[in-house]
This record gives C-alpha cells, sequence and structure tokens, in this order.
C-alpha cells in the first residue's frame, strides 16, 4: 500500500483520500489548519489516521507559532490550537488522545529553546505513528490467531474503510484479515460500499484487490441477505470511540449489522487500538454523534441523486451495544463479550 | 401524480421512471419490443406497474400480428411473445399474472375477426389498468385503517418505491402513506435511498414532497440507526411476489429490515395485490431471484464509485421469511402473521 501520510521537509502529505481510487494524490500541508480542513473534509480520515494527522498539525503550529516574536504566550497558542483541531470531528477519539499526548509533550518541554521544543514534538509525532504501525500489527496477530481458530479458510463479511487508509500502518480490521489471509484462511470478503461517502467501495475494496485479497462489493442493503445466502461466518470492522461498558461507535449501518449479526448468530469482532476506548464515558449513550451536512445524502462526487429540497438525516456514526459484540481485538489481546466488568478488568491488567 | 402510464393513439407512453425526479419525459411505445426492454432496463418498473405495461404490450402484439397475411399461425406468434415478455424480469410475478389473463382473453376470442380480437386485448388490458387503480385504493383503505389504529401520527419507514410509479393507481405501501396522511395519522416517513438504482431517493422521496407528506431522505444504512433514535413506529413496503407460505421476495434489503424489525419490535408491513401471491410455490425458497449486472453497484447514477475489476455481488430482491411479517395488506383486507395456512384460508375465503 502506499502511505496515508508522512513527514518530509517539514511538510506533512496526506494522500487525498477523497480522489481514490482512481487517483492516487498527496495534499502538502504547511500550516495546521489545512490538517484540521483535511480532517473535517475527509480527505483524511479513519480514527487512528487522524489521530496521527493532528500529531503532525501540531508540529506544524509549532513550526508557525513558536518562531513569531509577536506572540507573548506561545505555549497557550498551541493549547488554542490543540483545542481547535480536537473540534474538527466529534465523535472518534483518538483524535484527542493524539492531541492530548502532543499538549503533555508540550507542556514537558515548555521550558525548552524553540528550536528544542520543535524536535521534541516532531519526534513525538514520528513516535505516535510508529506506534500506530506495531500496534496494528499486533492487532493483526491477535485478531488473525482468533479467527483462524476456524481451521478453514472464512467467508468475511466489513463495513466502511478499517483499512492501512484510516491508519499508519496495516489498518485495524483489514490488518487482521490480511494477517489471516497469509495464513491461507480468507475465503473471501465481502465489503460493504458504505453510503454516502462510499468508502467500503473506493477505499476498501481498493485495498484488498491491491493486496489480491478475495474481495465481492456490496450495496449496504445487500447485508443482510449475502450474511445468509453466502455464509458470511465472521463480521469485522473498526472503531471511534469506544465507551467502558464496551458501547461501540463506529460508522453509521454498523448497529444494523450488531442486530443482524446477532439475529444470525455470525460473531461480530470490532478491531480497534486501546486509544480508542474513552474510560470516562459509562456507555455509548455519552458519545457525540457527528452529523454531517444533507448534501452528502442527496448527491454523490457532485452528481444528484435526489431533489435539492428533500430534507436528509445524515448521522456519520452510530453506536453499537455492547452486548452485541462478540469479541474487541486490541493490540494488548481480545476482550470477548465486553462489559465494563471485561473492559476494565482488560485496562487494569494492561495499563 | 403525473401517471406512470398512459394508452393514447394505439401507443403506449411510459415515464421514464431512469430519468426521474430530474426529467419527466415519456417513452411512446409502437411494438411490444420496445415496451420489454422498458421494463428490462427499469425505465417502467414496481411489480403492479410492469404487470399493466406487458398487458398494453401484448395489445401492441396484436397490433403487429393480426394484420400481418404472410403469417399462418398468429395465435402461436402472440403466445410466443408472451412468452418473451414473462422472461423480461423473473422475480415479479405481477408480469407473469397479467400476461396469463392476456393469453386467456386471446384464446377465447381466437376465432374472432383480427380487428376484433384486437379491441378485446386493448378492453382487456384498460380494464387490468382500472382494476389496479381500484386495487390499489381498496389496499390503501385498509392499511390505512390498520396503522389509524394507533390513534396517533406515526413515525413510519419504507424501502425502495412502492407508490403511483409502481403502480397504475396510487401506489401500494405509499397508497397507504397516503390513505394515512389523509387522516392526519403520518408525522413522518423516513424513505431508504435504495441502492444501487436509488428508487427510495429518486422515486419515493420525489413521491412524497409533490404530495406534501413529511419525508426524510437517509442511506440504506442508517435504517437501523433512524428506526431507533427516531423512533419508528411501523415499516411498510411493497412486494413483488409471496408465495403460498407468506414468504415475501421484495427490493434486496427488505430481508434486513425485517430483521431488524423483529428484533426492535417494530411491525413490518407489506402492501400488495392478490396478483402477488403464487400459490404454486410452497416458500420462498422457490421464488426466482433476479441477479442485475455489475456495473450497477460499481457505479452511481453513471459516475465510476469503484474500480471497474471489483468483482460485484448484485441480487436485485430478497426473500422476507413469513414469521418477520406481522401482515400482508391486500385490496380484500389483511392477512396477520402470515403462514400457509392463514394465506389458504384468505383465498379461500375471497376467491
Amino acid at each position: 500500500m502506499i502511505p496515508t501520510l508522512y513527514w518530509q521537509n517539514n511538510r506533512l502529505y496526506l494522500l487525498d483520500q477523497r480522489q481514490l481510487p482512481f487517483r492516487e494524490t498527496y495534499l502538502a500541508c504547511s500550516h495546521w489548519q489545512e490538517v484540521r480542513d483535511a480532517i473535517q473534509c475527509l480527505a483524511v480520515r479513519g480514527a487512528p489516521a487522524i489521530g496521527v494527522a493532528a500529531a503532525y498539525a501540531v508540529v506544524l503550529a509549532a513550526q508557525d507559532v513558536l518562531p513569531d516574536a509577536s506572540l507573548s504566550d506561545k505555549i497557550g497558542a498551541l493549547k488554542e490550537i490543540c483545542r481547535q483541531l480536537d473540534a474538527a470531528r466529534p465523535t472518534a477519539v483518538n483524535l484527542h488522545w493524539a492531541l492530548t499526548q502532543m499538549w503533555q509533550a508540550v507542556k514537558e518541554h515548555q521550558q525548552a529553546e524553540p528550536l528544542a521544543l520543535l524536535r521534541y514534538l516532531t519526534e513525538k509525532a514520528a513516535a505516535l505513528q510508529e506506534e500506530d504501525v506495531r500496534i496494528n500489527t499486533a492487532m493483526a496477530e491477535f485478531g488473525a490467531a482468533e479467527l483462524a481458530k476456524a481451521g478453514h479458510p472464512l467467508v468475511l463479511l466489513t463495513h466502511c474503510n478499517a483499512g492501512a487508509l484510516a491508519t499508519a500502518g496495516v489498518g485495524t480490521a483489514l490488518g487482521v484479515i490480511r494477517a489471516l489471509h497469509k495464513k491461507g484462511l480468507v475465503r473471501r470478503v465481502y465489503a460493504d460500499e458504505t453510503r454516502p461517502l462510499l468508502q467500503g467501495a473506493r477505499l476498501t475494496a481498493y485495498e484488498l484487490l491491491k493486496d489480491q485479497i478475495p474481495v465481492t462489493l456490496i450495496t449496504d442493503n445487500m447485508a443482510a441477505w449475502t450474511m445468509r445466502v453466502q455464509h458470511v461466518e465472521a463480521i469485522i470492522v473498526g472503531a471511534d470511540r469506544i465507551a467502558r461498558n464496551g458501547d461501540t461507535a463506529n460508522k453509521i449501518g454498523t448497529y444494523g449489522l450488531s442486530l443482524l449479526a446477532r439475529q444470525l448468530h455470525i460473531p461480530l469482532y470490532i478491531a480497534a487500538p486501546s486509544s480508542t476506548f474513552d474510560l470516562r464515558l459509562d456507555s455509548g449513550a455519552d458519545i457525540p454523534i457527528e452529523e454531517r451536512e444533507a448534501a452528502e445524502v442527496r448527491t454523490f462526487q457532485g452528481n444528484p441523486a435526489a431533489l435539492p429540497e428533500t430534507p436528509v438525516f445524515n448521522p456519520a456514526f452510530d453506536v453499537t451495544p455492547h452486548e452485541n459484540i462478540y469479541a474487541i481485538i486490541t493490540e494488548k489481546g481480545l476482550i470477548y463479550h465486553p462489559d465494563t466488568a471485561s473492559v476494565c478488568s482488560f485496562f487494569q491488567q494492561h495499563f
């Protein structure tokens, strides 16, 4: 896979995912506002990837702010920028997590010379990026070992894009699928196209085709019938935020899949780094759900699908109740039947 | 609503539904093959509408065949045309039903003079069209009376287009919604956009907007979350074929909605004329499911959504098990909890 993002010559290069799979072009970001805009317009998307992008946005901000002699409170200015970056998208908590890490680094080194502080921040962002790569690989191994227990090649279904494009590494759900494929244990992956922005059609199908993993594209409303007639054996998706009781916010449609999975006795796996957990929240009811503009539903890539005056409901995410989740795959291992007890015990054990 | 189809000056005019909601244009069909092509490419669609269109196609065929002095077996030629029309789309049984009616008319009057036979067939097609209008109205009244029992304006969800555009009259599911709206008992209708061909976005939202019935468009993967957070109280859809045990083939996605409805305790209503029942079939396992070309899924309104080499699964319909259906609304009344016993008893009572 070509990289989702990379840092070079004091700039952050973001693969413009709005253009995929037809054009592979990069946005070169020199200022933090360009990264914020790229996050908001989904040029970069996927909870782990926007965390890493935001970390580099803080570096870009420091490049602007620290040499600016007219600014009396440079640390205060960086704090305000972190706050604005954090508000770019409300649901994925990895954004908040990465910014918290960067803000800690700022505070720890606020007495340092500007150039030294800048160097610390650049190293910190690079470390977060490298950590995401390692975390992806660890998740992939844990997940593949779990799914390999079936002992035969599996028919899988995934939703949206929880792939390399959503992370700095091999992906969360698609990382697991890649590792399982290396073991020869993937029979076929059904990919929901994932309206309104078609991340399944544009990104997941593209990633799996590139890696020569057998993939079949379906529209979202075909998922239930596909599970039944194509004998789907497991569903695996990513996550944007997980509450302390295991309730999981992910791309709109995941909640419906979880109800189908439950009724058809198909295990639903969530693949997500531990930074996706928001232990401040008791349950999914506390997770803010981003609503995006109506034009996304009324159109596709600028082409109308409905009359412009049509009212629209466009939640970008939904919340899957923990009781519909068979297991959460993290970089430290699996949490089976997630609930408050199993999640808390997992964090006590590993952190 | 503008008419879905009409007969004028020995031609069948079909509203070209591929152009809706942006252009209201008619295809003028002078030959039966044009009607068959319009059915295949979904210029006219909806189980009852394609039945009526096919009936008029037989009239167009008779206009060509009966005056043709070179044809020795004109009745045989009409029989072969009926067979070819019947094969235009495999799932909806109303097409077969209407052609059976027309073929009966041919056989009954095969000794008549060509002009007299042509007149009989024209009258028969017109009678089928008028009957569809009456059936729609009767279904609408039965359905609205049922839903009115709630005693307050309802939040409804529908899928695909089971509207005036799918019939010669007020529609099946949307006919019920129109009648319920006249009673002041529709709070809001959520319309699934219904990929791949967007009949919900292009046709259902357009019909309801025209009639000033409150409608909100959602993508298909938002249905479950909408049911939950917008408190959907009933789901109502049409049907393409119903087996003797009540198993119902309808637009792809209906099966998934039925599983969601079951788990969220929301009643699922099917609105369909009795001609939609295929009493020859024991169960839904015997209903042929049309698979359509991959390009429908790979593109969105003609614009690419995925790489052209992406494998696709594109079933146009699915089968909802009868146990997930609360009631079937017909022109003769409701069949609650449909199964072989209740369906057979309904037909014994009314036919």
